[in-house]
């Protein structure tokens, strides 16, 4: 199989191995935006791994998630950021980098390996969009997460000038 | 009765209403500054429910305190940001818009209902600030906050660009 | 012995008193970049404190470290960020603020004097930096860090307008 070349073709492609619907309601879940442009920032909400309006893989990790599920579940959360962007700005050609993710991790007293589970969401952002995937990252384990959800990540991302 | 109708007279008369003195001390509490404007952006530091010197609803949500006690809580936090915001400014009708607002809620191991909590701040934005008050947000539950507090939240606010 | 005056020198005096080589390698450790300039911003990724290639101090705030302990661990990790600031601009007489600092503690159930660790960080910034190293700061107390850190700070910095 050839492999898809653009950015937009790579996260397609993503989004349908993960079984994430890009067309479907992707709406926050209190009284907020899930995304906000200003100037050429976008500026993209807490997400937790919500997919089809469930979420996935509720639950502590460390605990009732491994690493792997931890991870499944951070690249979740990245996709649907990358379906937001490309809603609000119609191709991921236009983001020139993101300049920065945190990701939270729900995670139990002892369970360290938090920079490993972040990885899933960083990955994501790499193989779509490449060099411009490149971010900062704060990743921090966290107590509790709305609706028992393992992860959160938001964003800040840069575009370019030109983008509508 | 009248509803006040620009965003400062609707944020005196919720300031009043929650018992709020806008031109009290409103000083950070450590070795930093809680407002920095930078460019048309202003940065506001992470605040806790302080009011007149105390801090209001002290302790851990889902054991000392209750979901409306600390819905209350992320109010307080959310007028101390305004009152900021307009010594600041001068004006509230300078904002343009609130681009990322972070609430952190102190909770137990199991309470998950931390969008919830955090409407509680967000609510605050709308209704003073209107169309302006719309943010992107993120919401986790940490596991201790300064001084006890239940809630600590901080934002990035756009400024027209015309702002003094 | 004369203060060094200068912001670099200022710099080079501390990390040298604290142990720390800013031409030692100051990577992530982890699928992203430690910095990344966004038109006149920096933005830093979470930094524990590392210095030499280890992790100093780790352990959670209240159990394993006191104050003292974790008021030095706020400072490595602050140090670290000025060399990759330094490293990234040449000067620290680029940066025109810290336009916000997060400081996240690993603590205990109730360990609350969270504002006195971070000080331990904002105290390295107006040492080096003096006006310029006033910042906004948001404080948490957090269940987890990556590798048993104890403290994890981020930031963003406003670099003058001529900064290469």
């Amino acid at each position: 199989m050839i492999k898809p070349t653009t950015r937009d073709e790579r996260f397609i492609e993503l989004a349908k191995e993960l079984g994430f619907d890009i067309y479907d309601e992707n709406a926050a879940g209190g009284h907020y935006a899930p995304l906000l442009r200003h100037g050429d920032e976008l500026y993209v909400s807490g997400l937790v791994p919500r997919m089809n309006g469930k979420i996935h893989y509720p639950g502590r990790v460390g605990l009732e998630l491994n690493l792997a599920d931890a991870q499944a579940a951070a690249s979740i959360s990245a996709v649907r950021a990358l379906a937001l962007i490309l809603d609000a700005v119609g191709s991921l050609d236009n983001v020139k980098s993101l300049v920065r993710i945190t990701v939270y991790v729900k995670s139990t007293f002892d369970f360290v390996d938090l920079s490993e589970v972040a990885n899933g969401a960083s990955d994501v952002f790499t193989q779509v969009l490449g060099e411009a995937g490149k971010h900062t990252r704060t990743t921090v384990g966290v107590y509790q997460l709305p609706k028992n959800a393992p992860i959160e990540v938001d964003l800040i991302a840069a575009l370019h000038p030109s983008a509508q």
